[in-house]
């Protein structure tokens, strides 16, 4: 996509300009668009699933799994923005039944934020990129969206641009309410996030990456939102009674879901707390057994390739982290799985940190009070998994807790990996897996990261927004009165 | 309220420990809780009365006005609270007709984050103080809630918090699910909003404050919101249609809302837009005849009154600004109405400061191009208020949107104080006036500052919170497969 703007400014005042239009568009506009953006990634599909491929190793299949679901993302934000629920609609009528708590008509709908800035991810060249799920949040929240271009995939991210930019043609909408910017630089990426026409932020990616942005947003003269989705080691723990009898497995699930595409997603199961007993002994053989399988194959790019080996090494290199297998060649990772005590684990905090990549830390307690200081220890987290029976559930309350109060998604005898698309998906967590518990990445409910409420007072009906109208011609379900209905309102004489 | 802790990390260790129980609460639990304060509070309000009147100047009037609408207020969130629809429960159950989108069981409500802290403000020694919007918005929430005592009414805190500590007794609940503070240090603020359990903050002051909180919460090694609700001039702007027809009613309306109170609200409407025409002469005329009306009265306290007369005098000052009442004396303020011309304020951002008591700066333009550079110009703000024939609405379009823009809630030819307890109340904008413009601090919505989104995935029926059951035991309204419904869920067999 061809750009002819030349500094940060001028992309940013272009996407103002588009905004002031943009924001005027209706939610069915808005729906259509993201559609479209989806039908126009459609037409291109196998062009980009091959320069995706170079440019990230990932394998054709994933890669095509990973389009149709950046296609459905968009469709169904699309779909779900078009229903106005999203906005919260409250409404009180002017009323005068009761004179002590007379109060004026006042409506709340959800209006756009601004310019949003999307950074992707290096491992989503499409669900979390260029037309992934937070420029498609943007553009539902009735925002004009710039992204960055990802240094890994920046060709994929010009195709899948161009395909935006016909769509937005298409559908007739200012064509600046999305920007492409291929200018990779950290500090090109730091004059956008404290540009003052930006509004906030979206990002995926790195702790030092996501803290880095957060910082700027929050130094700003104006301060904006900054939703960066950054680390996270999913722990997993599994009650002695579940493995002793479902080891096998759970040693199979877990095999798989660490080494899933080289196990470069969000979602890896990096911690894996047991308590150390002869459930355990067979379990890890188990385990281990299983990833003997897997082949080693090329990372992303060549610095995600180091930096798992460096980080990778840090961990086998501490002196309480026993090796289980270690399976990687000088470029190619296959997988790592490693072994270390409770206690050990409870004095270093540097064996929480995120090794991105196949790799898992085993953390062997003693007995379930050890497990409950290691789900008290740890961190903020996108996922949290339980294994356990339904009887070790109710014998274990406060470990229950503790292991909810950790994550934002909490999985029960199933793995981490695998983030469905839907409404009721949280994709976000505790800091700092986040840097806002209170919102999603993944799902619908993402574009409320975008938008805020806005209170009309005692407006003539008629110069109201559709959406807060007395007759609701949207169809709109909203909340009157402390009612949630579809209901027209009868307008006080 | 005798306290027997010794530090702030004594205080935030109890508080903890109270949320740890509490956070299992029944939303019904909760609204009884909210109900009982209420209650408590009502039995010693003309004792409270007595006591805030001595602390700061405030009325007895609207001192009574206040305590009904803080009882009000616990009521109305304790009943929003039951409802649970805050809690936006979003169910996506296993579906196996539509192989390639197979999704696991995911099921969303809202949990706690945690102990909150609150800071009150000095102009609402109940509404928005120890048992105020958002100590309830976070009981509601279902967090524990530590208050610093306001310096302004501490006495007046004390007496409250006895109310809380009470109510809470007769509810069963855990004591330390509210602490008060009676040491009103800077210091104790600093680490009262550094310290590790202290898990969001909610604060109604001036910006400095909210600002130095504000930063404070994001500079921690695990930062956390902070929902400051701080500076705002609430902007006025009317059209010379609107003026030339109705200016004597608006005159009286501005008079009126502006030395409210001796003008200590946040809502007051510092900045008066208007094109300078004769029908202008004639509104300046009228609006300072209203205000020759008002008597001098006390403000809340001596820093208050000072603080006033300082920044009211560095607006004098100013070369640009013309005096048209000044009517104060050594103790007690009326009001001051000052005047400036488009062009000097937009050359001077000091004419945006807040001069919180009864002041107002009339900016005139030129014509609607210069209203329209006025509006652009200005920050963010709670409210802005539009006073305008329908026809004139429709006929400037862009400075409408502009005016949108700027707040969280836009008044149609009406004053913007009186902020209203209700679900449809926006009370938060964009920054300064508040540091997150995707909240509120009044209404019942305030509660999702404190509670954060939580998906269940793949749990059994049994051991899911009944929130998210199958039954929907609690017959609350949840988005299943998209759909918004009460209806129970027939499991997928």
């Amino acid at each position: 996509m061809p750009n002819n703007y030349q500094s940060v400014h001028h992309y940013m005042e272009a996407s103002q300009k588009a905004f002031e239009i943009y924001q005027h568009s209706t939610l069915q506009q808005r729906a259509t668009l993201l559609h479209q953006i989806g039908d126009s990634i459609q037409q291109i599909s196998s062009t980009l699933i091959e320069v995706a491929a170079t440019e990230t190793h990932l394998s054709h299949k994933r890669l095509l799994t990973e389009i149709k679901r950046t296609i459905f993302q968009l469709q169904n934000y699309g779909d779900y923005c078009a229903t106005g629920e999203w906005m919260d609609i409250r409404i009180d009528t002017h009323n005068t039944s009761d004179q002590q708590h007379l109060i004026p008509d006042l409506r709340k709908m959800m209006v756009p934020l601004g310019p949003v800035l999307v950074f992707g991810a290096a491992n989503f060249p499409f669900a979390y990129s260029t037309a992934g799920g937070d420029t498609a949040s943007g553009l539902a929240a009735g925002c004009s969206v710039v992204v960055k271009a990802h240094p890994g995939h920046v060709e994929t991210g010009k195709l899948v641009a161009a395909a935006v930019r016909e769509a937005i043609k298409i559908c007739n909408l200012p064509e600046d309410i999305f920007i492409h910017i291929e200018d990779i630089s950290v500090e090109t990426g730091e004059a956008l996030v404290k540009h003052p026409l930006t509004k906030a932020v979206g990002f995926t990616g790195s702790y030092k990456g996501g803290k880095q942005i957060f910082d700027w947003g929050n130094q700003r003269e104006i301060p904006i939102p900054v939703f960066a989705e950054m680390s996270s080691v999913n722990p997993v723990f599994i009650l002695p009674e579940k493995l002793a009898i479902d080891g096998a497995h759970i040693a199979q699930k877990l095999a798989a879901s660490i080494t899933l595409d080289v196990g470069q997603f969000c979602t890896n199961p990096g911690i894996i707390v047991c308590v150390n007993d002869e459930a355990y002994n067979n379990f890890e053989t188990l385990l281990v057994t299983e990833c003997k399988k897997v082949t080693p194959q090329t990372m992303l790019n060549k610095g995600i390739g180091l930096n798992f080996k460096d980080k990778k090494q840090q961990m086998l290199q501490e002196q309480t982290v026993t090796t289980l297998i270690d399976n990687s060649n000088e470029t190619e990772a296959a997988v790592t799985i490693a072994k270390t005590t409770a206690q050990a684990f409870l004095a270093n905090i540097a064996l929480q940190d995120e090794v991105f990549g196949p790799f898992s830390l085993m953390v062997c307690c003693k007995n379930i009070d050890e497990m409950q200081a290691v789900a008290q220890h740890l961190k903020g987290q996108l996922t949290a998994t339980i294994f356990t029976t339904d009887a070790g559930f109710e014998q274990h309350p406060t470990l229950m807790q503790q292991i909810k109060n950790l994550a934002g998604r909490i999985i029960f005898n199933n793995v981490p990996t695998g983030v469905t698309v839907c409404l009721a998906m949280q994709h976000g967590g505790p800091f700092p897996s986040s840097t806002d518990s209170r919102f999603t990445s993944v799902g619908a409910d993402g574009m409320k990261r975008f938008a805020r409420p806005q209170t009309y007072q005692n407006w003539p009906n008629a110069l109201l927004p559709k959406e807060l109208q007395n007759e609701n011609p949207l169809g709109i379900f909203r909340t009157v009165n402390n009612v949630l209905t579809k209901a027209a309102i009868t307008p006080y004489l």
